[in-house]
């Protein structure tokens, strides 16, 4: 790419559909620099103030987010107390958002379960927001990371095969990595779902509009195959109350759970992913294969956090 | 009032009725030179600590308090995790501050729900206390930056005219800001209410003693007439619940909301306050109009809370 | 003991079972030195960072680890928010353990309702555990301030006589400090409770393959005999919910309570522990005489956590 001019200074992060390819591949260089230097990092944002607003809790993307923080030396304001719950029922997120920046902090990260509060947010406030999930709409920094680990673990992301499965319906993950991806050249995509968990067609729309291509795979006895021409197999979690009949989540759990005998049909290099935390979809047997990127690929939320944070409040 | 000699140093903030005139306008003057350059006051608690023990949650409280404190920098330990809610039935309040003390805090700022919580908590530790909202009865930190965002707005205290509007008997925003106002000249105070949620006998009783004037508005049909003659009309929430009746909420809720009809009698120069969170009570077309103080009210939370830390424990 | 040589640099704190004296009295010097000289240990682990990882709620230890980790300069991340609780149920404590060694933490302070969750922590990850509070079973770093207490104002362990009294079944304070007083010559112990609460059959039989001499007293008519000839009255909670028959817990409660009439029967000498929160098990005018020791033992957490941090992370 050479020289790539992009800032991110005062930007919000609210959708991955916002993303361009020069600004994913800025943060990717960022991130790069964190692993290999930290100590670069180390103080540059002090005298920041960030705000942790998290109405719906989230241990994982708290900890990433309030660590990358104080390792750059910002000081974190956490809003995560149990009246929270509270707020969700009743002051208007206006009110909540304007008391904030009267406390003067320099950026919002906010995790919410409402669909559109983040972008609500982002055009509230003066200071940038960061949207750290909203609703089951979409997780763009989680995005971030999991291309990351993409980058890092195959070279490139040109011409990846990838495969979703479980429940693509609810999940936040799933359509911020589908955007981010399809930013991408010669991207495949399977989505391996029954229908009534597949993905949502505001999802199919934007991939029709990109020119993206993917494939439903809703058949049970298909899903062998099609791993076994997957580069990366992203697993999320079929939760059982999604389903009208208990009798139907029983009948497909088998199929969508990750095991030795699904990857028994797998390419050596297929890496599997997890946005954690899992339950029992994936089998902890497969820990200790190759296959395994999710624990390298959650340790990778805490340089992409910082990239983020050094391209939007540093310099 | 020229040079004013008055030490707060090592003091508790218990009570509004506490207060002497003094003291109230040199919270003032600090808070003036905290918002005028903030930066003197950057680090001026550094080695201190600050406990902040909050029983009961509040976001809002609680957020000032914490950055006030960091952006001093003094640290901070906070004390609401979910336990908390055990300790209001099991432990007693006195183990509780002796704990506390026994972490060699240089400060306890603390929320209970119980009556004389923060009188109690003076009495029991040698470090200062600081109330931050006691049970139904006070919140006398909120009566600071009240006071001072009507003599920001106005100039002056003196010969204020003030409406309080909605449920004033449960409120522990509403007899904190009628005792400090009570330390000014010709304030008077028109406490607008239906009868069962009138302001208590207590509050009644300092007013006669102080000398204060005040009268009680409890038809429906005077109150566009109050309205029209108040410089600060300060608003809180009606809550359903307080009604033994819901017949009765439902007639009256109309009468005790904010809009732009009620406003449409005042003058041009009336202030609307708001503690904060607001539910419905104040729409939010009144957000727009030059009448709506309650989010420059909200800031002034941490420059006033600057001002006590520094007047408590600094220099 | 002379020069003692005794390394806990990058040790686990598991469980009082894996002391030694040596080792127990390396903590109470190192104790003695932060309460003599707090401004050595100041900033002295800047630069580390310590994760708190409390799945079951704890005001009082909890705090004490906070303080302790930021007197001596340590970051503190804190992971204590709900869905903490629901990661007891979900998610594995493998993969929680994996995140947050992957924050790059020092340091994992651990407390978790489950029997050997500190023991299978310590195994996963490769930064020191130090147990919090595992279950009913244990609490080591409890034991060490607890015996650090009898060591202050005794003077010395050796000899001690020393009754628990009250519920010592699902105590896990208890257990630990019996392991942890075992190290050291001549000590006795009375458990002091009716048969349904006595101390579990894994510690008697600890302290037999020890040689420790001690007896259980199960008649309430024996507590004021017994409760005469100690130096140290350990006290903790009778719970109602343990007692299968209410009535029977209506009639034991008053001879498990702890006021000044069973104290007409003791030593001058006789001090009382008890780990807080007291309920009503140990009443208030014990406060006020020479025998309440608890307050103190209070105390002793901070400058006991700050060895711990200083030994296990330090220079």
């Amino acid at each position: 790419m050479g020289e790539v001019l992009v800032s991110l200074k005062g930007a919000d992060v609210v959708s991955s559909k916002d993303f361009t390819r020069p600004m994913v591949e800025r943060v990717f260089e960022v991130a790069d620099e964190a692993l290999r230097s930290p100590e670069r990092f180390s103080g540059s944002l002090s005298g920041k103030r960030v705000a942790l607003l998290f109405v719906e809790p989230s241990t994982r993307t708290y900890s990433s987010f309030h660590v990358a923080a104080r390792k750059m030396g910002a000081d974190v304001l956490p809003l995560v107390d149990p009246e929270m719950t509270s707020l969700t029922k009743g002051e208007s997120l206006y009110d909540t958002l304007k008391m904030i920046e009267g406390y003067g902090v320099d950026c919002i990260v906010m995790r919410h379960p409402a669909r559109g509060a983040a972008r609500y947010a982002a055009d509230v406030v003066r200071v940038p927001v960061i949207n750290a999930g909203s609703g089951s709409q979409e997780h763009p920094t989680q995005s971030l990371l999991d291309a990351y680990t993409i980058r890092r673990k195959r070279g490139s992301i040109d011409g990846l095969r990838i495969g979703f499965l479980g429940d693509l319906r609810f999940s936040r993950t799933v359509p911020s990595l589908v955007y981010t991806l399809s930013l991408f050249k010669d991207v495949t995509m399977h989505f391996i779902a029954p229908p009534a968990l597949q993905v949502r067609p505001e999802v199919e729309l934007h991939l029709r509009k990109r020119g993206v291509s993917y494939d439903k795979v809703e058949k049970q006895s298909e899903i062998p195959r099609v791993v076994g021409e997957l580069d990366v197999l992203y697993v999320t979690r079929l939760q059982k109350e999604r389903f009208p009949d208990p009798s139907e989540y029983e009948r497909l759990k088998g199929s969508y759970r990750v095991d030795m005998e699904l990857l028994s049909n797998a390419r050596p290099t297929l890496g599997v992913m997890h946005p954690l935390p899992r339950v029992d979809e994936l089998d902890p047997e497969v820990d200790g294969t190759p296959h395994a990127w999710y624990f390298e690929q959650a340790s990778y939320g805490l340089p992409v956090r910082m990239a983020l944070y050094h391209l939007i409040l540093g310099g």
